[in-house]
């Protein structure tokens, strides 16, 4: 796996390329074949509704087990011939180990199979299977791009099944694969009884990064050295919008993710970046006390900073600048964190990653069956297009997105709302709720 | 007026500048006296329902009659002053003139007085007083940026006009002031009987071009060269945006621009830009052969080459690279256009603003009575859900203004539907009259 050999490499310029390019086709053989066993679909179909369960609990091999299924001939004999290719291809890559890694892993302690079943256990629990392949995930278990692509696959999980007790309905699961190397599982549920759109979507992506990408890193700071203007990349996040119908609710976004980036010298540049916020429609001093006090808490546990820090980075960060207000009452961001060790970060992304679903249930449960009359519909709606206006406008994971040929712009879309609406030279009158909306995304404050 | 300096002056390079900044502040008085009648109003308000009229034909001469209006002592005091100040202004824009100006004025013919009255008759049309003072407008009425101010607030006037009298509704008319010099008169109908959202915006501004947008022009191959890192500049035009109700009667986008930029020789830059273009929900042959024949109509007067590369241009240039779809059926569009004379120019650019009520309303009057249904209605949404996408993300017009310091942000984005709506992997079924429609915007048609 790419991110495995980008995070482990000590090796020359040359070999940690070859290592990564090898890797690389590795990764692309494990997902055609995963994607072989949904081949009568179009691509980017959905898969499975999540209540049938991806994973088929009577066998541990996965490939065999899929291809059981009722298929017809061509299908299974198309579905075959691609898992042969896929398992050569992860043969080949086990071959190409050298003799000692080998013998080291003949020399597996009871340990080391523990954290395997430990992972398959995690594995049945994801919305989907993962991206990269639950043997390699295995096998690279203490590499940092294994246990991210876990993590994010874990907080997809934890997140969907939180808000579907709460909605009542399923979310629709859907398995993608980007053409340049990588893929993703996009979870959305669509004009649910509570949601009018949520989406909570994975995505593991690698190859080469494209110009503009590279250009953006570069005008905040980065400085990357790429070999014949190829940079090559791994990047790794999960990142949700919840859009609920009642304007009491409050919309919620997060985002945690992983980033690896390859050199000409072969030295690696990695990071972690993410946030949550909360975006309401109305201002409700308890909730966004318990959300900042949630992601304070998440924070302090790390450093004392991170929080004050954070806090203002996401004001600042989610500011639509034409309109001169924030999108919501912020949270944390932040970004390029690479300090003070991998460990560390890692650690401190995991809490953030946990805290999502305390500091954002409670709210919704609170408010589920308040009244709300149209007016105040409508004023929701002339919130979700400024939503709009900043996704579109600004968003630094939507400009990427839309900037890196091969995205899936529906998972990159999915973070806008069902329904918006802008009204002309819209302004609440003073002293009521909206005005005193407005005022707070005007001048942001300190909620704990 | 800074567009006449810029066009008509042969001095040097320092006096060229010199007399520049002189009417940039002269139009600024103007302004500010124009815009101190409505002082009792914060900035940007809406001053007055079209059927007022906003020229008292009883006097011919605007600041006093104004000023008699029913005003507190207060602000008729403040009126008085700013009144006082602009009518200084031009005094000594006036005074400021030459001996031998003087002498030709002195000797004005009658073809110059029928002239001056001219332009006084069709100011009494528009829907507010232009943004130059008409005194100016008619001291200058040879310049172009005098004749192209007159022709987009005629075009305005006469757009509203028609489409008032199938709405029924009137437009309410903004004028606004730009603090960095200039403004515009916006016309917005919101909730109309016929029109969802409908605006019609005039904007003549100027100033300094403010980097972005100058990162913009040379990013499309212009060289400019400013002094100090300057480059003076001033902008005019016309656009409009009209979203129907009924998805049968299709959303229609036009803008006629012109630019001047002067640089650091005192040379200045002109050029004309603009287009009409489509944007039906459901594909109607018949509408769309109406629509393009107009335009190409329009266009052959000028030049046989016009319409098939401007009807090209239009299709690439209303393109949502992340969908692989255009915005609609397209029209024409055309920037940069500095030949083959300034005259010509210009003469194209006003066959195509009078073509715009001709090509368009035909189309809203055949369809006003179609029934539709809610899933028509929901396409409606969804494509103004693209229509949004393709205008934040991509519209030059759009990413000018908002990079502009002091642009009127609700006359940008006047533009955006009133509602819209995203669908995560809308796609319509086979065969449909909504896959007939994607199909067309996948693949670009001819329609003439």
């Amino acid at each position: 796996m790419a991110g495995i050999v980008l995070c482990g490499g000590n090796g020359t310029s040359h070999s940690a390329v070859r290592l990564f390019v090898s890797c690389c086709k590795s990764r692309r053989g494990t997902l055609n074949s995963h994607l072989s066993l949904f081949s009568e679909r179009p691509s980017n179909t959905i898969v499975s509704p999540v209540g049938a369960g991806w994973y088929c609990r009577a066998t541990g091999v996965r490939f065999a087990s899929r291809l059981a299924g009722g298929r017809t001939a061509d299908s299974r004999l198309r579905n075959n011939t691609l898992a042969a290719a896929g398992a050569a291809i992860v043969a080949g890559f086990m071959a190409g180990f050298c003799h000692f890694q080998k013998a080291e892993m003949a020399s597996r302690t009871a340990k080391d199979k523990e954290g395997e079943r430990e992972i398959l256990e995690k594995c049945k629990g994801f919305m989907a299977a993962p991206v990269t392949d639950i043997e390699v995930l295995q096998q690279k278990k203490g590499d940092m791009s294994a246990r991210m692509e876990i993590l994010i696959m874990e907080t997809q999980a934890a997140f969907c099944r939180a808000l579907e007790e709460v909605d009542g309905g399923k979310f629709k699961v859907d398995r993608w694969q980007r053409k340049e190397g990588g893929g993703g599982i996009s979870c959305v549920v669509q004009g649910g009884k509570v949601f009018e759109k949520a989406g909570v979507n994975v995505s593991v992506v690698f190859g080469n990064l494209p110009e503009e990408a590279a250009r953006q890193m570069r005008s905040r700071g980065k400085v990357l050295k790429g070999k014949d203007g190829k940079l090559p990349f791994c990047a790794m996040g999960v990142s949700s919008v919840i859009h609920p119908h009642n304007p009491h609710i409050p919309t919620m976004h997060f985002n945690y993710r992983y980033f690896e980036i390859e050199q000409e010298d072969g030295s690696k540049q990695w990071w972690f970046g993410g946030g949550t916020d909360l975006t309401p429609v109305y201002i409700n001093q308890d909730d966004a006390a318990h959300f900042h006090g949630s992601l304070k808490e998440a924070c302090d546990r790390h450093h004392a900073q991170y929080y004050p820090d954070f806090k203002k980075w996401c004001d600042k960060y989610f500011y639509i600048r034409h309109r001169g207000e924030t999108r919501g009452i912020g949270g944390i961001f932040f970004d390029d964190l690479d300090q003070p060790t991998q460990e560390e970060a890692f650690s401190f992304v995991k809490s953030c990653a946990d805290a999502v679903v305390p500091c954002y249930l409670p709210i919704v449960r609170k408010h589920l069956n308040d009244s709300f009359s149209t007016a105040q519909k409508d004023w929701q709606q002339v919130r979700r297009g400024r939503y709009v206006e900043f996704n579109l406008v600004y968003d630094r994971g939507v400009k990427f997105g839309l900037a890196t040929p091969g995205s899936r712009i529906e998972s990159i879309l999915m973070s806008l709302p069902l329904t918006a609406r802008w009204e002309y030279m819209h302004e609440p009158p003073k002293g009521s709720q909206e005005a005193e909306m407005l005022e707070v995304l005007r001048n942001p404050k300190d909620w704990v």
